[in-house]
Order: C-alpha cells, then structure tokens, then sequence
C-alpha cells in the first residue's frame, strides 16, 4: 500500500489532469483496463478514483481496489459507472450536476436553430464562394412560435425549455410525475407527448432504464413535420429506427450531440442531408469544463480529507 | 395608358410572382433598368410596383412612371428606395415590417451560438469522419451569462434582446433615446456599448443616416474577446475596419448575415476562421416569405381600391 491516494483515468486534457496531480499525489491510466496491471502496493493505496470517460467502470474494476471509497465522475451523466456495484462495496459515486446546464441546453437550442435555418449549408454557400452563381439559399424553416416537447423535464430539461419559451414557442414535456410550470402542458405517454409537438428535445438520463425510451412508435408518431434534437445519450433512443425514419422521410430531421458507439458511430448518420451532427460537445467550453473539473477535484478533496461530499448520487 | 397597373420587379421566387400576378394585371422587369425599355402607354399605365431587392430605386426610376403611386417593398429595409425622392413625387411607400421579426431574431441568436459552440466546425468533425481519430473538438466558449449589447433597440433588437434574456444574458443597449425595458443598460455612446459587451448586435436600420455606424473606434472598443453579429445590413458597419479587426484579431471573432456588395462580398471574409458567414438569409423561412409576400401584396391592393395602405412608410 502506497501513499498514493488518487487514480486518474479517462481523457483528461493537459489542464485538467495537471490540476488534479498537483492537488493530490496519484498515478494515471488511459484506461481501466490499465488497473490491473498496477502493483498490488499501487492497488491497495487508492482510495479515489477521478474518472472520465463513456468507457464501462464496473464491480471488477472496484474489486482490483480493495481501499476505493469514491469515484469521482468528471460530467453529470455517470451511467458508464455501475452504481449499485459501488454502493454494494460502500464505494460513493459523485458526479458534477447543474454547472453543465447552461452549455448543455445552449446547445440544444443551437441544434435546433441550426437545423431549422439551415446555418451549416448557409455558412457553407457562403464559403465556397457560390454566392455570386447560386442566388439565395433554399428558404428554410422557422422556428419560433414551434410547439416544442421536452423528453425528461429534470434541470437541463428546465433550462432547455426556459429559452425555448423566449423563442415564443408552446411548450410541452413528459417525466415521470407533472410538474409546477409557467402552464407547460403535462404528457404522461411519451407517445403523446410526440404527437402534440413539431420538435423534440431528449434530456433524460442516460443508463438501462432509459434505454431506447424514445422508440420506435415515439418516433412515428413525431410525424413528417417532427425533428429530434438529443443532447443526452446515445442510449436515449432507439437509433436503428430513428435512422431507418430520417432515410424513409418519416420525420423530418434530427440534430444531434449523441450517439450510440461514440466516437464510431453508425455510417448511416453520414449519408443523410436532414441531420445536424456534433461530437458530443454539449458541456465542451473552456468555462465549464473548468467548473466540472474543480467540482470533480472538490469531491476528491472532500473524501481524502473527511469532508461531506458535495454533489454524491449514491 | 394600358389597363396593366403592377410593375413587378426584383428577385421574387416563382411563388411569389404567381400570387402577384393572379392578383393584378402586371408586368414584370428583372430589374429597374428594363424600366426605359417598356413603351410610354406601358409605363403610363403602371401604378404600383411590387418591389423586392437591393438594386437602387431613385428618382429618375419614378420619372419614368408618370402614374406610380406606390412603391410596396419586399422587405422591412427600404433603404434602397429613395424615400425623399418618392416623397417628392407624391409616391407612397410600404414595407413589410414584424412578419420577419422573430425570423430575424432567431438567426441573431442562432449565429451568435454557432459562433461560440463552432457548430459550423463541430458539423465538419463528424461529416468527415474524423471524430475517431481525432478525438474531441477543440473547447469552445460559453454564450448563457455573456454581456450582449444591442445596437438599435427597434422591434428587431427588442426581440434579440428577448431571447438573449433567456440565456441569462446582462442585456446593454443603444438607441436614440432610453427605452422603457426590464432593467436593460442604455447606453448614450455607441462606444460604451462596446466597452460594456462581450457581444455587439447590430439591430440598426440600414440608410445612409446609419452608415458606418459600427466604426472603426466602436470595434475596437469590443475588444480581443468582444463578437459583432450583424443581421441588419451591410452598411451600417465599416467593414474594412472589421475585416483589419478580425484578421489581427484585436477582436475575437463576427457572424454575419449581411454584407457590402452582397453577393459579391469581400474576398478577405473568405479567408478567416474567426467568423460565421451567412447569405443574407435573415427572414428566409417559408412561413414568413409567405407573410412577407401577402403584406406586401395587401399594400398593392389597397393602394388600388383606394383604400388605406397597412404599413406606409412615408
């Protein structure tokens, strides 16, 4: 067992593993493959785990450290981390909720405006000089005064829904219990809720019991007319049929941040003109990173020195 | 004298066109050129002119129409009329202001978000195929909490200001005079707005009265992090001095939907990575082309029924 309390694994940048290594004595791996190949010494010594990453963090990896007390998760999505493997160990999982909103439904609303105004062929039209030869770009689509459904009304899903309303637009959303809003209208079948709307926005969590939430019958029922934007997961929605709907027509588009299989996601995603896509980038700016990267480190502190935790999930 | 009383005349789509001429006995010229080219009786004839475009309208047009007793405008920007000269003549003119407002708002919140999540670059990393080997996409920067000013607080930049709003955004604004707002920042100075703002929206009418108006000192009051949006016309900012801005980077970056000599714009926007470019695409939705298209036309017939027009001008 050595003094060496903290295991940093994932992709960190440059910044912000310097910022843990000089909080905190540790040792680093790409991956949690990489764990056991750590000494038995090295093993026995950590105590906190600072993770990020999609990649799956599980009992067995818990098991190749016998003093871990946290995991501390660099996003606000842990679902990669099996959580009840680690309460079952007396392991605690913290993850960095809420600092994230803000970026996170940023995004969702420039996936959207990106989609309805066409901006990627804009930018492009403009860039390769056919301005002067094509005339006006194609007219597109508007999108204030939409009637927008928000899969999941927890904090991002708030946020998200906070600025589409200043776009003038009706608001709709499903979660498991209604909630108190300005008036938004309650959907308890995620069905319904597609059905009533032109766009829709899926901010649930991630993990198994969200798996494919957004099925196949949620899709068709969104309509020619309906778009998907999806800022949460991969996982969220059954991709297959949300595929096999943008190639048939029988939505109208989707804009994405998510997918299943990232980095290497489904070529099909590549053929289509109705898609905006981005590289999961939805909490990808230097100020938030940052905050997420002091709450992990918060966190890690916390535990090494006996303080409460500041934002545990188990 | 003909029984032909609408002259038609710009780029109008063909949709466009066909409402028009089902509604009236017209004649259509590409441009105001071709004016000089219809015969006396013709011109003699004409009334009213369904305009659409930014091809200088003067006097010396009018002259040749010795009956015209409106010019209706495609479009809220008339500054290509010659308003006093129409004026003169006892021409009336109309517009087609708010139908395009929300348009117009959303594509300044859309570039603005484009510009600071690069969604134009996020776009190309997946498109490529890049994302597995190149891992994530650059940082990017913040917008929700940002300074934004507006520069011209009309129905336009009162909708900008709206939207901003929602992203938590400390809204600063010049006009004229102060406006009654929700505790919005008025600004007498145009360069103190520029100090106070990370991002300046110009909201301004176009004309000759608004030339320039984003100078070379109020740009370079915005600063190595400041961003101009510019939705409003190509005018009213000095564009060479913006050009030499972003290309030494003494400011961070612009997204601009509106040009000098468009579509014929300036080779040096060509070459910079600090921008988002769009073509002139600001109320170019089908729902509000239409809107604009059925206001426009409601002028022309009321001008010819002898009733009162819906949105003179002058």
């Amino acid at each position: 067992m050595t003094d060496t309390p903290l295991l940093i694994s994932g992709p960190f940048t440059g910044e912000e593993e310097e910022r843990l290594k000089n909080a905190c004595p540790s040792v680093r791996v790409a991956t949690l493959d990489a764990v056991g190949g750590l000494s038995e010494a090295a093993r026995g010594g950590i105590r906190a785990v600072a993770f990020k990453g999609h990649n799956r963090f599980g009992g067995a990896v818990m098991d190749l450290l016998p003093n871990l007390g946290v995991i501390a998760n660099f996003g606000v999505g842990y679902d990669a981390i099996d959580v009840s493997a680690a309460s079952e160990r007396g392991v605690k999982v913290t993850n960095t909720p809420d600092v994230l909103n803000d970026d996170v439904a940023d995004l969702a609303v420039g996936l959207a405006l990106t989609f309805f105004r066409r901006m990627v062929v804009g930018a492009d039209w403009v860039a390769s000089g056919q301005w002067p030869t094509k005339g006006e770009m194609p007219l597109n689509r508007k999108l204030s005064g939409s009637k927008v459904g928000i899969m999941g009304l927890g904090r991002i899903g708030r946020e998200i829904a906070d600025r589409f309303a200043a776009f003038k637009c009706e608001l709709h959303y499903h979660a498991r219990s209604e909630k108190e809003t300005p008036g938004w209208t309650f959907h308890a079948d995620p069905v319904g809720l597609a059905r009533a709307v032109d766009v829709l926005v899926v901010a649930l969590v991630g993990g198994d019991q969200t798996r494919n939430y957004v099925s196949r019958e949620v899709i068709a029922a969104l309509g020619d007319r309906g778009v998907i934007v999806n800022i949460s997961r991969g996982t969220t929605i059954d991709e297959g049929a949300l595929l096999d709907a943008l190639e048939s027509g029988a939505i109208a588009g989707a804009a994405l941040d998510v997918f299943l299989n990232e980095p290497n996601i489904d070529p099909r995603f590549l053929e289509l003109e109705n898609v905006v896509l981005q590289p999961h980038q939805g909490s990808g700016t230097v100020e938030t990173r940052r905050a997420m990267a002091e709450l992990q480190l918060e966190n890690v502190r916390n535990f090494l020195e006996g303080r409460p935790l500041a934002t545990p999930v188990n």
